[in-house]
């Protein structure tokens, strides 16, 4: 398969943006790297993504793949023949997309409300995020990675929220390492990859950015 | 591929059951229906989905697929010589994902509060649901199904709610075919598939389920 053109339109901070920026990174795919400006939306996202308008979108030889784990999906099938992200049984697939989506409906919403509210509110929001966490630690269980001893599609799912994590624990008061280790080591684990450390934002500027946005929000 | 045992966890009246129905009814999979009791939810479903505790459930030779979509995709890994379900290309593939992601996302929500809601919620439901069919009208453009000219992926996440529309126009005061003449033609079309006509509830069996339930839960 042609790699002839492949542009990424992403946001720096974005949990979303890396997942196809690992996927790429597995598959040693050459990419151009676009930053959206945060102020608003370029010409080029809106004129690629009018349905959502939103980052990630993956534009391969001026073609559009939109939402995150659709552009992980699709980058495995393009570049198929090189560290393979989705299993080849039927059912450890079904399995994968299954976490993968439950990661998707599950984790954004609390763990947002960690930085972004307080008193009861907040306090919710950390139980309900510890609570999903000890869900897929126990769909991690002893493995490695969620696939089982090969770093794939699963982890790509969840590894962006664990730059975010210093900064949950920060603004929530909380040791995420005390209450769910098994994810904290897997996530160590996964940064022990270049294609991760490559792509994941480094957890002090995260904190620095949600003090930014907090401020700008009027949140403290 | 052996298709020892396929048991399917469902319930007769949701826009979700009938999808793994039509993907096992478009590949010729026999299977056993089992209908869920609407009163309380059967040990079996509580084993085999712990984590989301929904229907539909497609338990083949003793293991769980949950997620409905996820299910479609796994029957049409699964029984892959026959009517596929998913293009072959990685693009269409995706386009395909994309749209089935977008109506699980946007298309329940708004559709269930036409029924459940009344004065300005209910017109806003009203409002949003024509726009989100008309964003699928605009995907649908001139061809047959979503996928070109044969029935697919994208056919099987939607048709689910095109039992429902007369519910909806009952409910809600008006005329869905007015707004969105190509999505109800679309729909005819589908229904003229056995896989489709054979898994669908009848319309009107569906708006008696909803007088039910609206004076159940004290809506009317």
């Amino acid at each position: 398969m042609a790699n002839n053109e492949v542009i990424l339109l992403s946001y720096w901070s974005s949990m979303f943006g890396v997942r196809p920026q690992i996927a790429l990174a597995e598959k040693e795919v050459k990419y151009e790297y676009r930053e959206e400006p945060m102020t608003h939306k370029s010409p080029l996202l809106l004129e690629m993504n009018p349905i959502h308008k939103k980052i990630p979108i993956l534009i391969h030889n001026g073609k559009p793949i939109c939402e995150s784990m659709i552009a992980v999906e699709y980058i495995d099938e393009v570049w198929k023949d090189k560290a393979p992200l989705l299993p080849s049984d039927p059912y450890d697939r079904a399995q994968a997309r299954f976490w993968a989506d439950y990661i998707n409906k599950k984790v954004y919403d609390p763990s947002r409300k960690i930085w972004a509210t307080k008193g009861e509110e907040q306090e919710a929001a950390k139980k309900e995020f510890i609570e999903i966490l000890k869900v897929l630690e126990g769909a991690l269980g002893e493995k490695s990675f969620f696939g089982g001893d090969n770093f794939g599609f699963v982890d790509i799912a969840l590894i962006g929220f664990y730059s975010w994590f210093y900064a949950y624990e920060t603004y929530g008061n909380f040791c995420i390492e005390a209450e769910c280790p098994k994810i904290v080591a897997w996530g160590k684990r996964c940064m022990q990859r270049d294609s991760v450390a490559q792509s994941l934002p480094d957890q002090h500027k995260i904190c620095e950015f949600v003090k930014w946005v907090r401020k700008h929000f009027g949140i403290e």
